[in-house]
């Protein structure tokens, strides 16, 4: 099959790659479509050292299974059921789990992807392919509202304008519409714009020139290790900063302001792909025209670097087609 | 009236500095006795830029106002009790307090200082000076129980053998029995011992020795920027970071694993009087023997000194009597 690999020399297209093989419980699923995302880039540049089939936003066919012949999506992580912390309610912290294109297991830049089936999500009848494939970055800002209390009237900053910033505003939006988003594209914070949301530009990383403590919740999908300075700058005294991107760098970091102004730093990943499908299916997240990019497997090098460019907003790798 | 200040120059020792005027809502207190605590010694180091008189763990007498004649202690935040901060219940973060003995306004290293009367509170009669000199760390310690809930169980690590280490141990004791103290100190290790916490020596800062993913809340009293890199190792998956030392120092920190793992890291600085008095009077924090050095202020070198090394415990200023 086709397939776009890592390994250390970097991102590789293999024309005939072996087929994935199904462990206990897996299924194979046909991928349809394929979605890039900021931990994408991050893995190409080297981030957790991941080695093989890259992918993991996907919207495919099963194989197999209960859900044989229906469009499905999977969740990423694959848990153990077994160990203290899956029974403990926290299976996307399962210490033995792999991730799907991200840590010791194949992901879907491929032409098949061998998914646990109990992963796996029926993608309602109304929901699109398209719409479908945001449900893994949709799930993860959903998980905010998992995380934090958040009241109608609550004043939000989002840093960030690009995916993760879009989709977590929209879902901060369903529960208050207090929502400034603060980004570094003008052309991609017009789209910002036109929900409604306030939107400020921000030149400069200097975060002297922000308002001050002056959010409830500050929600950091900006990808740069400038965005947590500039969330304990904006959050007010005991609010609470939303760490959503992974930084592989460090941070030369002050954190004597989260004592003084008793901040809470709360990071947050996965979330729940059921309410995302709900919220897809029930028109309340509306992700019409957010892939700007579509590409084959074979160009994934145009593919990623229009990922990583300004210009684009949702990148796509068109695979298969339903039979 | 003695005192102790620092400028630019450091610490110095006045023995006939003006008598601090009181604004209004504010009473003299005559000063007992006063502790040094780690923000003394960070302030003396240039945190923070303070100038004046330093101190703000104090034990006195009340000279005028309601509370004339009795033994008080005193919150150390002086706010204004009608900006919206103050109204919205958040006092301690008025944007336009000033903070006794640690910004703009004189502090207690001295035989009188100037506090506002509703700062104030009456020590029981059961409460000694000693025990009373350790009502301001002891509400920052319960501090921790107002900001995170702590469930009978739950695995606790406090990083650090020092003062508020001990102070937080005790109360984190109240809800849990599985407290382990990891601090670089064998001698000050041995009173936590004695108080059947488990105890562990780290004499390097290598988090990779220590226990990953264990406890259910980290607390970080180790004064160091070392700190918070163990209680991110340390914390397990969702679970809760409560930074107590404000260092001044930059850290160099990696943050993907607060994402990853889901942690919250939560800032904590002071906390309710009224509690830490109710528990020394009732005898559920037992302060016993903390206290290992006593100076006039005249020797306030030795004193700082003192409590920089790792051999003493509380040092304390013995400053006045009662009349």
């Amino acid at each position: 099959m086709k397939a776009v690999t890592l390994d250390a020399g970097g991102l590789h297209f293999q024309p005939s790659h072996a087929e994935p093989t199904t462990a206990d419980g897996e299924v194979l699923v046909q991928v349809l479509k394929a979605g890039i995302c900021e931990t994408d880039l991050q893995l190409a540049r080297g981030y957790m050292g991941f080695h093989g089939i890259v992918g993991h936003e996907f919207v495919g066919i099963a194989q197999s299974g209960d859900h044989a012949g229906r469009r499905v999506v999977g969740e990423i992580n694959c848990n153990c059921r077994m160990c203290p912390t899956c029974l403990a309610g926290r299976p996307t912290h399962c210490p033995h789990r792999t991730v799907i294109g991200i840590d010791r297991h194949d992901g879907a830049f491929a032409d098949d992807v061998a998914i646990p089936e109990h992963n796996l999500h029926v993608i309602p009848d109304n929901v699109s392919d398209d719409q479908a494939l945001f449900t893994e970055p949709l799930a993860a800002a959903f998980e905010i509202l998992e995380q934090v209390a958040i009241e109608p009237g609550d004043q939000i900053a989002v840093l960030g304008d690009g995916r993760l910033g879009y989709l977590s505003a929209q879902v901060l939006s369903l529960v208050t519409d207090q929502i400034t988003v603060f980004g570094k594209h003008g052309v991609k914070l017009l789209r910002f714009g036109h929900r409604g949301y306030e939107t400020v530009q921000v030149p400069s990383a200097d975060p002297a020139e922000l308002p001050k403590h002056k959010f409830d919740v500050v929600v950091d999908c900006s990808g740069s290790t400038t965005g947590l300075p500039m969330a304990i700058h904006m959050v007010r005294p005991r609010g609470t900063v939303v760490l959503k991107t992974t930084v592989a760098a460090s941070h030369e970091l002050s954190l004597a302001a989260i004592v003084i102004d008793e901040i809470s730093v709360v990071g947050s990943r996965c979330g729940p792909f059921d309410k995302a499908l709900d919220a897809l299916a029930d028109g309340r997240i509306d992700v019409t025209g957010l892939i700007t990019d579509r590409y084959p497997l074979d160009q994934f090098r145009r593919a990623f670097d229009s990922a990583a460019s300004a210009n684009s907003f949702k990148v796509v790798f068109e695979i298969g087609s339903a039979p």
